[in-house]
């Protein structure tokens, strides 16, 4: 099956791009949210939550930095914590023929959100 | 702040509406999966992640089916099983402006995979 | 296979109602930690996580409760949240022979921490 | 505030280091199943999921095995799949003054259930 004809002719390599980034980045704040961390294991948890999602379709790169503000503001007697939402700065990178996207996730103060957005995209 | 003048200019309505669809199907498979479900809880569990996807931006609607064949498939001594992405049967409504997307998740038996696609796309 | 027999006859009637209590207090908060919740889907949350969580073995009751103090104190421009681990006060009822056990979550101010610990047991 | 004698001096050492054990089992299975993951990327999820867990309360060590046969078994078109229950054997230990439990997770065929149990608890 020629699965890009089949489900994808409907939309542009542009947007597809944007679907991709898209999805992983909801996934990746809903797979790991919840995860215990600390300033000790912060570092190995981002790099599993990329490799992990650069799995996904079309995923070229993804870079996550787990805000350590914020960790340390969420910081527990036990010495660890629950990664949250508001921790995350993420970039996942999708291309999708001449396309590249930037999905972008971060912390805005005014908005009290974490903000999937697109960073960047170009054709 | 005017978050869609600051963060989403650089993208059509069109885009928007999958990029917002995208995210939400993302979260609800990597949300759910793993939850504890049986032919009892089924409804129950699938009109909970249609409500609690629905509060996510632009979203009109979700209709979560979880599928009955695969949920039986995969059923234990203990009755109940982990849902599991194969189970899912998912549209997710979106709406931007004047643009309506569907984002559909459904397993296809040939990729042994529960894919992702745009369904429907009209403005 | 006598289940019981097999892998369980190494521990008391007491020990395994803590065990299977604690197993499931571990499961919900790492289930559903991260999702999409406001005061208008608090409450079908809250009894979907009990019905889900009911399923598990030894599990006579659940009861949750999403605290609506801490649900509004996280809540975004965007009127909901994602559901963490301090908004949680949940026990659950564990029944194994003739032992009943009570397994707690709540939020400790002094601690800064959901505290998961036995708060009842009898025999 | 003293922790211990508040909140756990109504069970021995014995029912703590299982119930400690069980909670952390629950929330590794919860968290972390629905990840995506392959053959090059399963050590370094192995050990991320380690790492994570051996953060909470009691536990000395942690060792997780995502069962290749299992991995493969649910391959897709897209080579990479989403870590489920059957694909995991883990051993928790856990110590609480004198007392050291193991706690495991494995697939039991004729359950069609990925168990846990007590593995191993001496005083």
């Amino acid at each position: 099956m020629n699965v890009d004809e089949k489900y994808f002719s409907n939309i542009t390599s542009r947007e597809r791009a944007i679907f991709e980034g898209a999805i992983s980045m909801g996934a990746l704040f809903h797979q790991f949210v919840g995860t215990p961390v600390n300033k000790n294991t912060k570092e190995g948890l981002e790099k599993s939550m990329e490799d992990s999602l650069k799995l996904q379709p079309a995923i070229e790169d993804v870079e996550v930095k787990i805000r350590f503000d914020k960790l340390e503001e969420s910081m527990t007697e036990f010495d660890y914590t629950s990664l949250n939402g508001d921790m995350l700065d993420v970039r996942i990178y999708t291309k999708v023929e001449n396309v590249k996207a930037v999905i972008r996730i971060e912390f805005i103060e005014e908005l009290n959100y974490p903000l999937m957005y697109v960073e960047n995209i170009e054709d």
